[in-house]
């Protein structure tokens, strides 16, 4: 590709890198030659969809002549009802990744300080970025993110925006009801905390902080490519105070959940079985996850998500060498971008087989990277 | 809605409206209390999408735990190989709606000079107007849009995008290959010619321009929404010069095209066969709907596209009264929004019971109308 800029952008789109969030597992398959037996790298749910969100979808095949509702009506009032919110609170997008993007274009522009943790999501940088905005970070401490640490550099820099996942990706930690709502306190006048929850229906009971969806100072944002297992989907909602969600009417792609992205998530968020099912069935591989990684005398971090870091012992390097032996034996996954988190690998937990995989692999991966 | 505005947000993003684009007909339907029975508003495609699309997307639908390969390879690989060019001059992205968004973000900042035809494109405008550029409109000219009037005012503010649909929406014509070819030789310097071509498949054998994928000065949409019946899975592309193509991937929403859309696209580019056989329904349609709005003595105006524009014969008002009555009979149809083009109701054709439905209704409507 390479190439030259086209004449034509911008000055802040001719700025901007080449360089994506993250490459898919099928670009690595290309370039390495190799299809992956077990896929775990992208925190996908190997678990599947709800039976019922499948049926949903394949009905809704037959009738994608039709643009979805631009409205999302149905959906966005079955989540509303399934977290007793008002509508008004709830706007549905194409992922979070796509309600990242405009939120920070709702609330960005040149110079605009926001703050995230240093290692955190990648994909909400590169959309301050995209924006033009000023990302300040503040480290993780004992690898979790820092919520005073996070408040304290937003007053002082007069952040518009403050990123914050919990549960935590790329650690797998979270923190409880009682640090979120002190952070919520913390908040600086101006600036509104994203609270990225992608995780949240797979963390443990009662762990969730309770959250007004009229509090000015919080958006959250939710998903159904995790515990929903609807990644291929592209559906996302966040949940907030009323000015703010309506504002996304002004700037959002109106037709741009389709017609069967929405049968499928309204299905899945009708089935309150599925999502607990799953959970269930992520406790245990995260148990066994965390066995591959000791039985190999790797340290498991604690995880309340679909992944679990595996700490290498070592420096970024090793780490991302055992990551590569990993992709060379067909077992696809990632890492944390920066030090310090870079002495792990993030593996996403899966069916058993897709975990023998990992069995097999790890030691003989671990053992080349020693060598 | 109403309410505050959330006084976090941009100047720009402050200063936007909250109207849409386009009210969808779920919405109009929940106004009204009632449920359509011919749905012939939105240009879809009532003859439905490929049933190896359907099927594809029935498969897909139980991988639907997977993000879809955000580097779109074997779809873009598809596309590219269908025009005969390097997939290095495609793009892919949830519809010529989100690529349009695109686009505009990557070409136009605050005050940037951008040209259309007034009545065109409304999504368009919106991009536009979400991006703070200004937008200046060159009036049609006998029902079409005005080509040599577009490069003229372009040259004349020094405009960057200039955007024409061929075949056109709202009115159905089109301009043959030699008119588009000069229209690209006199783009300014500096300036893209935006060659929405979302109807093109449904175009007479013959008409469509050829048009260098790698000339600069132009770059060219098509989609699934129209012929191959997919407006719901919501897959778009573009053609064009290789530097704005690859700069698509600094702003875009790299995981936005999920593994269903994929698939189902990538089926339907494999199925030659379908466009082709829509088409001659479509046109057997259209002379259908001709038949039905001659009957109820008005004019019907000529069409490349899956709609009709029906000159209703006195001004907006009346037309919007006409369609209103068959809005209340069931029967959704959609109209320009601006004079003179308005004076036309726009009916997308479609299947034998829609145009049925329409057939009893128009009459009643029409005499409405006129008391």
């Amino acid at each position: 590709m390479g190439g030259m800029t086209d004449p034509r952008l911008t000055p802040l789109a001719a700025s901007l890198p080449a360089t994506v969030p993250f490459t898919g597992p099928e670009t690595l398959e290309r370039r390495l030659g190799v299809a992956f037996r077990a896929r775990l790298g992208a925190n996908e749910s190997g678990f599947g969809p709800s039976p019922r969100a499948v049926e949903a979808m394949a009905r809704a095949a037959r009738d994608a002549w039709m643009y979805g509702d631009p409205e999302v009506h149905e959906l966005r009032h079955a989540i509303a009802a399934h977290h007793g919110c008002d509508p008004a609170h709830v706007i549905v997008g194409e992922g979070i990744d796509g309600l990242l993007g405009l939120l920070v274009r709702l609330v960005v522009t040149g110079g605009t300080e926001v703050v995230t943790s240093l290692g955190a999501y990648p994909t909400f940088n590169f959309h301050v970025a995209g924006f033009g905005g000023r990302l300040r970070t503040v480290p993780y401490r004992e690898d979790r993110q820092d919520p005073e640490a996070l408040t304290g550099l937003a007053r002082e820099v007069g952040a518009r925006l403050i990123y914050l996942s919990n549960p935590d990706n790329p650690m797998g930690g979270m923190h409880g009801p009682d640090v979120i709502g002190q952070m919520i306190e913390a908040v600086p006048e101006g600036a509104l905390l994203v609270l990225d929850e992608a995780y949240a229906e797979l963390a443990p009971e009662g762990s969730l902080p309770r959250v007004d969806p009229a509090d000015p100072r919080v958006i959250r944002f939710r998903t159904f490519s995790k515990a929903h297992g609807l990644a291929g989907l592209r559906v996302g909602y966040g949940i907030g105070p009323r000015d703010l969600i309506s504002a996304f009417d002004r700037v959002r792609n109106h037709f741009g959940l389709g017609r069967v992205a929405q049968a499928g998530a309204l299905a899945a968020i009708r089935d309150e079985e599925w999502p607990r099912e799953v959970a269930g069935r992520v406790a245990a591989a995260r148990d066994e996850v965390a066995r591959i990684a000791r039985a190999a005398g790797l340290r498991p971090l604690p995880s309340c998500t679909n992944f679990v870091a595996i700490d290498c012992g070592r420096d970024g390097a090793f780490a991302k060498s055992v990551l590569e032996g990993l992709l060379r034996r067909g077992v696809f996954v990632r890492m944390p971008g920066v030090a310090p988190l870079d002495r792990c690998i993030r593996v996403t937990v899966g069916p058993g087989e897709a975990l023998a995989a990992l069995a097999e692999a790890l030691p003989d991966a671990l053992a080349e990277a020693q060598a």
